[in-house]
């Protein structure tokens, strides 16, 4: 039985140390935890393909990812600029006296991290949260998924190596391999318990939303939940590049049979004898994609219920299908529905996790922005379309950077780039906060809280808000970014 | 009876052409709220000293303050940088091809604010929230406080002539006069609002918080609430200092009549000879406190309430209190209480508003820490000390820090600068969200979200994102602050 208390005074206990330690020794740590990870590369990857029926180069790659974004966030610590130091020097001279006022980011303690089933590593145990909980100086409490449990525990075991090669506190990171949503809500509705990170289905993450909010004192909950990423494909393209773009996003729709938040569940178009073109092509590249099992047996068989529920509304066809599939296999499809049957049923927003994607055809421009305007929010966006195109489609895009936290111009939406400028985020039910990302650098910024000091001496001043810049970080210095 | 359906309709209507006002036309409608508020000056501070029974300088000041974060945040708009553009350019050579990504803020729409009944104008209608809204390319819909809706209104039509003057969309800014809780519920319910600003008692934003949170689709509260600013004084500087602290605080304490959200509340020493003068000499301070009247009936009430139920708790005496009070005047107190009885009764840690501070005596450090570890999230606390004390005490400076959005050496916690590196904000239930502030230039950051565009045509970028940097902003350009 889970000791819930227990973790999380130890979780409490140990941030109180873990938050002094120098930038320095917290970015070794996260290339520590690179290190051991990538030492057991073979018999983690033997492990979460049991588990998960993930291919081994997918899951090499997603190892692979997982480490870079571990060093990524090590390189942001060591840089150290994220803390936004800002310094408003005093002004003796102003009515009334202008105090000396600094601030800059700290961490906000112990945050609970709930794990994606689909991507054991880079979005499970040592994935994006921890990793960011752990650069952002707080200490993390990983609830551990139940389909990959003996991967979740390895990779833990592979984070505690780190904590003793670099002397961290040895309750910087725990794990918690009890199954079920109790031991979920439980964890979450700990006093200790400061913040939150989630990955996964929209039940799932408003759940963990509504008890954070619940208890005495709430704590954020950033959760990515439900995404259907709409394409919008216009004229121009449709008629020039329909078998190139029929294999891009045949592609997408079926990559790692479609298990991925970013998948392309709604494609948008104008009736026009190139749009049935393309969607033949595009039939035709989802149809021939090779059956694969899929990550574990609910996730099937919510599969076959949703695309089911899908393929028999009103007005929904198929256009192409994949093979019959083999126990625990998802069989892809690609669907059509007219636009105004599209905008009478909200059931054809709802996401089918899985190589499925609705095209939903439209009869003029003022159709598409009725269909743009009546969905949820998203994670992504897309448009493919040529110079021409985009020029002449100005207010559709307009639309779709308001859907989403990601418009991205022709190419695929699966595929996440760890970087600076990534946002992984949007306005719900995509997650539970438009305002922070869970990919990239700026995913730090969940768990951390500004300080402002007011008038104090120098040496009592945190290092990034010295006079001498000791970090030699970038601070806005009355006005200016400056590293002096 | 109030439309609230139509005002949101029309707010998200004006949204969709104010979130294209450029940057420049945006910061001249700022500055031209802001003059016309000072054309009415002489009307306004009538009518609100009327409404609110505060006295003329106050008003004239608290209007150069409201005029003045206009202006601070037409200058933010105008410089531009505060959108945080990020650009991480393509890299065609890596594995996978990296995308051109690009991100910046944008504002998430319609917002609903929640005047503070003690701050007719710089924390009411055209206070803070309200412009930081308008700064970042929101739409607001003011809730007029009931306590002073005349300025309320006077403050709007000010509002509503510099729209007209600068063009402005009509329904940029709205404002809802009805009184009752009802009505705020009924905006924060509507799902065209999309974030939610309120400063006031903790009953108020808390309610805020969770019907916003039990939308369909929830929207983010910044609700500034409840705080009761301890304030540490360390052994030497009560020995060195007791006459000037004494008057310092003291004056904290009672100015404006204690109706200040950062109004130092609590008072924490060790016990010792040099305390006992200094509480007589604070004591003496307070007590000598000219009465003045309080905002209004509701307030007074509850001041009398709170400050009954204090005094009779057990183990707190006074030390020494005001004249007896005429109708709506404050009687202020100055209270002591052991650090055991602190420790034992939560009571004592709920918010007096008003002219009153309890003094916390501690037997030992171990027992200031207890008293520190036992408090709520806090807007201030604040250090009273010498170099000496500060050194010897660097473990109780730790723990104000984690407690408090602001910390403070030297200075009473009244007085909130209104800058870059301000910090009014904190943990729960100072605030609803510890990662935000509510005055200076970063609270704009509670309206914006992050959008990144992934491979678009430089054309279509933002012009804060586009390659030629046309805005001259400060932007991270692959991991460098550059405004190239």
């Amino acid at each position: 039985m889970t000791d819930v208390n227990n973790i999380l005074q130890q979780s409490a206990a140990a941030f109180e140390e873990y938050k002094k330690v120098p930038a320095a020794e917290r970015a070794a740590f996260l290339e520590a935890i690179a290190a051991e990870i990538e030492a057991r590369r073979e018999p983690l990857v033997t492990v979460a393909g049991q588990e998960t029926n993930l291919p081994p180069a997918r899951l090499n790659g997603e190892l692979t990812r997982t480490t870079n974004q571990l060093k990524l966030f090590a390189n942001l610590v060591r840089e150290g600029s994220w803390v936004e130091a800002v310094i408003d020097s005093a002004n003796p001279n102003s009515t009334p006296a202008r105090p000396d006022i600094r601030k800059m980011l700290l961490p906000i303690g112990p945050v609970v991290v709930f794990g994606a089933s689909n991507f054991p590593f880079a979005f499970s145990t040592a994935g994006g949260d921890t990793a960011s909980v752990l650069a952002a100086g707080a200490t993390v409490v990983i609830k551990g998924h139940p389909a990959h449990a003996n991967t979740s525990l390895q990779v833990f075991e592979a984070m505690q190596a780190a904590i003793k090669k670099t002397n961290m506190p040895a309750y910087t990171v725990q794990h918690v391999a009890q199954p079920g949503n109790e031991i979920g809500k439980e964890l979450v509705m700990h006093p200790l318990a400061t913040g939150v990170g989630f990955t996964g289905s929209f039940a799932g993450g408003k759940a963990l939303f509504d008890y954070a909010n619940q208890r005495e004192r709430p704590i954020p909950v950033f959760a990515e939940m439900s995404s259907i990423n709409p394409v919008v494909f216009l004229p121009d393209t449709l008629e020039k590049n329909a078998a190139a773009l029929a294999q891009t996003f045949g592609g997408s729709v079926t990559l790692g049979m479609g298990q991925f938040c970013t998948n392309p569940g709604l494609l948008i178009a104008l009736r026009s004898p190139a749009l049935d073109q393309f969607a033949q092509l595009l039939g035709d590249a989802i149809g021939q994609c090779a059956p694969q099992k899929m990550l574990h047996g609910g996730i099937q068989q919510a599969y076959v219920h949703n695309r089911g529920q899908l393929l028999t509304q009103q007005g929904v066809s198929v256009i192409s299908e994949g093979a019959q599939a083999a126990e625990l296999e998802a069989q892809p499809v690609l669907a059509r529905v007219n636009a105004k049957d599209f905008l009478q049923n909200h059931i054809l927003q709802e996401e089918v996790f899985g190589p499925s994607s609705l095209l939903v055809v439209c009869e003029d421009k003022e159709e598409m922005k009725a269909v743009l305007k009546s969905l949820r929010g998203q994670l992504t966006t897309t448009i493919a379309g040529t110079e021409a195109d985009v020029k002449a489609h100005a207010d559709l895009i307009e639309l779709q950077t308001s859907l989403a936290g990601r418009v991205i111009l022709n190419a695929p939406p699966t595929g996440v780039e760890v970087c600076a400028a990534m946002v992984h985020g949007g306005p719900f039910p995509a997650t539970t906060d438009s305002r922070f990302t869970s990919v990239g650098s700026s995913a730090i910024k969940r768990w951390v809280r500004p300080v402002c000091f007011q008038g104090f001496f120098d040496g009592m001043l945190p290092p990034a808000l010295q006079h001498a810049n000791p970090l030699g970080i970038w601070r806005l210095v009355d006005g200016e970014f400056t590293k002096a």
